[in-house]
């Protein structure tokens, strides 16, 4: 729904900030909710409020001024301790959820929000700019044996994906060498050049793939797979040749200058047709 | 067969050690072959002789002249390099073997023996004493949590080695905080600190499960999964509650200080029967 209202509830991250200039740049109408102490200082120039984390009754009594049709939830948010927040009825339901983990606890903030009559929008439909497209992206030209690399790292990640563990691995020689679970992609890459050399790349010598995939479970509009310049810079250090993901399922932020450090470093970024 | 004579053929650590204690104390006759520079200065008490690692000429003539009839390798052995050793045809067919992995590299090892007419006897075979037995072992009972967290910990390893990744994973709160790849089982308990603090335990306050579980593609004859007091200590450090394993399908080395340190440190330590 492009022309209707939309409210940015922005975490902290470039993300939130990309989508705000998006936003303006087309001319859709727009609010910036900003988290307090978590979204980036450029958020304060674009139209919006500021209220703390899980402050429910505030959210509603926003988004019902401005008239916003739709939402959008977006940036970093540290799972928050309810033991030291104020609990309303909404926030009881949420906290209640949460044994599930961060994807239910997500889930279920979305839930309370659609219910008030809000159109949940994924970032990549706020600003579709962000999406990988299909086939080679930036760097160079992948090898076979890269290929081969990506297919199989494509399929331990639908598999772990299905396991509800997590969105990456890397795989090189067609060996797995580490599995993301909470710990977090760039965890995940620094410890790659820990491993047996035998198994491994370097930066001179690369060798195996980062594939990202979203986990069945996840609501795309929520929480898709996203990369940046770090992402490209963490797994050069790790060795890889490559990065691969799901065409039109992966979220790149601050594209040109990933896809310029991706060309530069020789890591190559990959939107695979995976089904 | 307990009454051949067996060659030990002996890597780092201290699990070949507690072999070749056992066959002294049970009076079966053995021969111990240590690997020059890996195998640890207390076998060099027990008969036996010293070669290169993939000196495979030297090992047949050895077995030959001690007589053995049955051959155990276990301990630690760093993968190869291949490039810098002299190539017989054995090693030749090992190495051609390297592409899938230490596994492999083993299994072809193994083959080779097994091809000149040696019987290939477990760890567990050659030391039963080493095996974890069903139920509880050691330290406290497990809650109704933890035991939770242990049964799917086992589910969600089994699933992690169907897909040839690796052998353990550690499950808290029903939520899989890490899987192992290549890295490792004490890299795997390391990470585990420095996760959200919602998501985990701490020394004070336990949380999770550890589950160590033989890949189907393991021939537990040649690799079976095994933790030391190290892994007890990785494990309380990491704030966990429990180490849980497949009875009678996992090493303990040097179980008495195991158990002990177990108990100290308040980590129960459980056989389950999974299947």
């Amino acid at each position: 729904m492009p022309n209707t209202k939309l409210a940015l509830i922005s975490g902290g991250g470039a993300l939130p900030v990309e989508i705000a200039r998006y936003l303006k740049q087309t001319g859709r109408p727009y609010t910036v909710i900003r988290i307090d102490g978590l979204s980036d200082a450029e958020l304060n120039d674009h139209p919006g409020h500021t209220l703390g984390l899980g402050d429910f009754p505030r959210l509603f009594e926003i988004l019902a001024t401005e008239q916003c049709k739709a939402v959008t939830m977006c940036g970093y948010v540290q799972r928050p301790d309810f033991d030291t927040m104020q609990k309303d009825q909404a926030l009881q339901s949420i906290q209640s959820a949460g044994r599930g983990g961060d994807d239910s606890l997500l889930r279920q903030v979305a839930k309370v929000i659609a219910s008030q009559g809000y159109h949940i929008e994924g970032a990549h439909e706020a600003n579709p700019d962000l999406l990988i497209g299909c086939g080679l992206q930036a760097g160079p030209d992948p090898s076979p044996e890269a290929m081969e690399d990506a297919q199989e790292a494509m399929r331990v990640a639908a598999a772990i994906g299905a396991l509800d563990i997590g969105q990456a691995v890397v795989v090189a020689g067609r060996i797995t060498l580490g599995v993301e679970a909470q710990e977090g992609t760039q965890a995940l890459l620094g410890r790659i050049h820990t491993l047996n050399p035998a198994l491994r790349g370097t930066l001179a010598n690369r060798k195996g793939v980062l594939a990202k995939l979203a986990k069945p479970i996840q609501d795309l509009r929520l929480d898709m797979p996203t990369i940046g310049v770090q992402t490209v810079e963490d797994a050069a250090a790790a060795g890889l040749c490559g990065i691969v993901a799901k065409a039109q399922a992966l979220l790149i932020v601050n594209k040109p200058a990933v896809y310029a450090r991706a060309a530069e470093m020789g890591v190559f970024i990959y939107g695979h047709d995976y089904h």
